[in-house]
């Protein structure tokens, strides 16, 4: 088993061969994970949310059930456990250094898109696109009348949620460095990740 | 004003300068037109659904809302004008040939995304992003257990939507080739825009 330790407002690449699984791990409760998930080999092929949606005919996985890269390949990642109170979003963009400007915050603010740039760039990857990510612990509910909330991520202390690759996979996951909007409680925590074999 | 008819089955792009505004027209009914939008001068930014869905709070803009581009630019294109049944999707995918094959079918299928391509590339841009599209007068109904439906477009001939470019783009719309699920009716037919100025 591989720990991978995530500070605070930081991401981190890693490399997963195909039937490997990984836990997703909030250890100190109410923090936002972003993962995104990039075919080995050939990162123009990605995981994608507008076409897992529309391969399972819904806005989330359930258990047993795979995300689809833009390619329409099932299964990239399937969803294999969730130990959390199950909330998650695959609707909202990564935050960014735009996001936090127009939240009013002046100069430097790291985000999960540059995190997610940084972490790719450091495995040799730095032209990508930026998908849509799948917000692990993410409270974004959707109202009858089609707004989308903020809330904090509802989990506790050593909530986690475990996937199996089912390709070669470069996944990428991101601390959430969101401290202005309530999404990670105000302020923003470590994320684990243990890699299994 | 200029007329642009898109035949059943396929797409155009075309240039449309910061102030003017166009009318996508469904003139037989049940017909669904899947819009893109690329910044003119730079294609790799383009209207993003999950940045406009962060930018609004919501799934879709409100008569007079904007969307917005990958990078948050605010705004990119308004929702002038409603004249449908105001059923419309920004959650999936276009249609691409995997997605026939995956469906049963089996060779070479019409589909948006390549329909994007041929278009874009008629423009000289044959190196683009296929972003989540705008999908005008789908109807992919959101049920409270986070399943997608997929229900038939519910425009009669004549319904319209209007917008408003904010920037100088180039904006794609294809005639939804769908004819395996029941979102075009069954039977795919043309689209029409209409451009001022």
């Amino acid at each position: 088993m591989t720990a991978i330790h995530i500070p605070a407002r930081e991401g981190r690449a890693f490399r997963i061969r195909a039937g490997q699984e990984f836990r997703v791990i909030d250890p100190e409760g109410e923090q936002v994970a972003d993962l995104f998930c990039f075919v080995d080999g050939d990162v123009s092929e990605y995981l994608s949310a507008e076409h897992t949606r529309v391969a399972l005919g819904r806005l989330w996985p359930r258990i047993g059930e795979s995300f689809v890269t833009n390619r329409r390949r099932l299964p990239v990642l399937t969803w294999i456990a969730d130990d959390s109170p199950g909330v998650h979003d695959m609707l909202c963009a990564a935050c960014s250094q735009e996001r936090y400007a127009l939240l009013g915050h002046v100069g430097h603010h790291a985000s999960c898109e540059e995190n997610l740039r940084l972490a790719m760039a450091a495995l040799g990857h730095s032209q990508i696109d930026v998908p849509q990510p799948v917000n692990i612990f993410e409270a974004n509910p959707i109202e009858a009348d089609g707004t989308l909330g903020i809330e904090p991520a509802p989990t506790m202390p050593g909530d986690s949620v475990t996937l199996r690759a089912e390709m070669d996979v470069i996944v990428a996951v991101t601390a959430c460095p969101q401290d202005i909007t309530p999404l990670c409680g105000g302020t923003p925590t470590a994320i684990d990740v243990e890699l299994s074999g």
